[in-house]
């Protein structure tokens, strides 16, 4: 069983880049982050505000990147992410940015994400309507 | 006489929210930057990488803002700007930051560029095409 | 009459520097914002967690820069402010930021904050120990 | 054979927390990249600069991080690296950030960087020399 991709495309932003002239390292996973906030309202129809909605947010647990060609100015990206599998209380999430311009992959990756209560930051059990929602 | 207002649309992106739950003070400057960079390639037809590959780049002098309405997460903007005044060797952009989906204004303010020499950071004169490209 | 001005030592960090290898121009904000914050716990005796514990935050209404020389990796900067004056609902904060290596001023500028209920987002008055707090 | 662990201190920024009330997640990285450029500069004798004298710069390749308990705004940490092995064109940095008030463990990880030569942005060996200033 595998889950569905999806893409977002967003242009890299003149304050992203770094003194040796291309995007900053750690600016990848703003750009992730960013596709997932789309993609969550956009493919998956359960939104980061029907999250909050129920006092609920994610933060990330644990994260991984591999940089293969760096971004630089005025270049687009097609930011794929999909769910790779769910655990109780959270998910994992894996990433490819691809250069827009090239065709050709910048960096790989994958975050760990849970799900928690934001009035206590604790971690919280996924309902069945969420895990059905992100299953498609 | 007046100069073009020209438009670029953007997304804010989550990583500009900070803890009172808008888009961070600082970054509507960023916007503003951006808007710049994809209108000098896009509208001006002179872009930031004509200017790099004369040994020229653009520096802020000097900067205003008025903050009216706060941008949010999801939120998309039109950031217009336009060419105020050019001075020897520089240019003031006005520029006003709406929210795509109220139509109402966010900010307003400008910027006050200064051309530079990129090896030495001494400003240097607009020359006479770069005053043509950007008096439209 | 006039009140005084409280000073805060910080770094550069790498991730401010942009790709003409200097601070970013945004940046200087933030760094003020650090600097105020670090002095209304230790310098005023009123901090932002005391604010917030009252349902009240601080946003900015109007800002304003001026850049003289730009501040570079490795550099430490004291970062100096001082009210300027109250209103009833905000005060001017004006600001110098000093590279501290060589003693000459980066920047100056001032922002017009204004105080808000966190709930509404509106504006509100400053009561008479805020005042009295601040008035130093 | 192990290496020598290093520490800088540092204050969290209020720029740096997102709409969670804590410090972004991709800001560690950035917390790493300054303890580096310290430690680099300050504990190997062997700073940025001196690579950049050389036309050499450090990329990062690849990336990983646990997050244990978020820094929030005043929190001050430190930020412990070490060298954990060398490779012909690199090293890999493990990293500990610990929340200086607690103790405790905010986060864990490391990175992959790679030396390469600014002009191309290929890889290259390290020299006998910079092997030996950070095998302490």
């Amino acid at each position: 069983m595998s889950y569905s991709t999806f893409e977002t495309e967003m242009a890299v932003r003149p304050d992203d880049i770094d003194f040796l002239n291309h995007v900053h390292s750690s600016k990848y996973f703003d750009y992730v982050l960013a596709a997932r906030y789309d993609q969550m309202a956009r493919c998956y129809g359960f939104s980061m505000e029907n999250f909050m909605e129920r006092g609920l947010g994610w933060v990330v647990k644990e994260a991984h990147i591999e940089y293969k060609r760096p971004l630089t100015l005025g270049d687009w990206m097609k930011v794929q992410t999909r769910v790779a599998e769910f655990c109780k209380d959270g998910v994992r999430v894996e990433f490819v940015i691809v250069n827009k311009g090239t065709g050709k992959v910048s960096s790989t990756g994958w975050c760990q994400y849970t799900l928690v209560a934001l009035t206590t930051g604790r971690s919280t059990e996924l309902s069945a309507e969420m895990v059905a929602k992100y299953s498609i």
